[in-house]
């Protein structure tokens, strides 16, 4: 066995007994800020026909990227500039703001879960090269977790669950219904949007422990 | 006994048992957006000599209450306008905002009680007549609860002690580390700012359930 492959077993064995021995309920919390996806004709209305998005940087769930390209959203009371677009386009465009966002555009988004679009608020966008008024597509997105099958079996939960998720610091927060996603294609992280993050004071480095329970009180 | 009497008598029977009986261990929640309180000085300072705060409505705690000035906060990278003074005047300026807030003015907040702002964030204030830079002074109000001693009796907890408050809905949230108020002054009141609020889908009518332990994990 050559050098290279004794240091890649002791690499993965290094980081799953990191992530499952030693800290065997904790999960690494991503903050999601505002952003939109776009359907592949909103991209071309807002940016341009033929146009196609451009990648700023990778995110951590396999295939998704943050483009370069940004949007203004605005709603009756309020706009908001600069607006991240995350690729790859997508069937539908959603726009994924905070509660903090919602009260400053004066739209009352709903709490949903990513895709869950049907009847959410309506939103205007706007880009270098036009104008988009969608009758639905704005949501705050709900706190959810993403993981494998073999984390699921980890955590003794599954797909579509909702948990809660305790967050230790100066300002501890416990965050409830939170809702398990399971795809193999996924890499395990909880994704929080600002106020979340905010009211506990979660930063890009910040872990949680992952309880039983959706966290209201007749758990 | 006249009518008037046993009117009296029965409100305070029912107020109390609302409050303790019916619902043992709930408080009522307030939110607090961003908000200023000014010395008298740095009033003059910024409205003019021998300017008084005119009231636009009472707050909940007795003798305080919200004026109709306003000023502009300012920070390195943003500025927040239309920030509403709290009155009367007090002996050292301070200025409350949410950590969203802080992102956008570019400060760093440090979490803290009222009253305790030595070494706090700088922040630079703006008003009809002058500005000022106050070299401390912003902070993040740490979530507490104003109580009686009564109060503390029956929620068995003491001044200065931490306790977690459980909030259901849609987004449970149980937030830690908060602080408790007791003076006979006090009114039954928690008070979170708008991260906090908005984190839990909290609103003026919201009710939390005081728990013992300050929500670290090692409760």
């Amino acid at each position: 066995m050559d050098q290279q492959a004794i240091q890649s077993i002791v690499k993965e064995v290094v980081s799953r007994l990191t992530a499952s021995s030693v800290n065997p309920h904790m999960i690494p919390i991503a903050v999601s800020a505002r952003h939109c996806h776009l359907s592949k004709s909103d991209l071309e209305a807002l940016f341009g026909e033929g146009y196609d998005l451009t990648k700023k940087a990778d995110l951590s769930q396999p295939g998704q990227f943050a483009a370069n390209e940004t949007i203004t959203i605005v709603g009756p009371r309020g706009s908001l500039e600069k607006v991240r677009i995350l690729g790859p386009a997508r069937n539908m465009t959603q726009v994924e703001v905070s509660q903090t966002d919602s009260i400053k555009l004066g739209v009352k988004a709903p709490l949903r879960e990513s895709g869950d679009i049907k009847d959410s608020a309506p939103i205007t966008l706007v880009g270098p090269k036009g104008s988009l008024y969608k009758k639905e597509g704005l949501i705050i997105a709900q706190a959810h977790i993403h993981m494998t099958p073999e984390d699921a079996d980890h955590f003794n939960v599954e797909n579509g669950e909702y948990v809660k998720v305790q967050v230790n610091g100066d300002r501890p927060v416990t965050l409830g219904k939170v809702l398990i996603r399971v795809s193999p294609r996924y890499k395990l992280e909880m994704h929080v949007d600002t106020d979340e993050a905010n009211a506990g004071f979660i930063t890009g480095k910040t872990m949680g422990k992952l309880m039983k329970g959706e966290g209201n009180a007749h758990d």
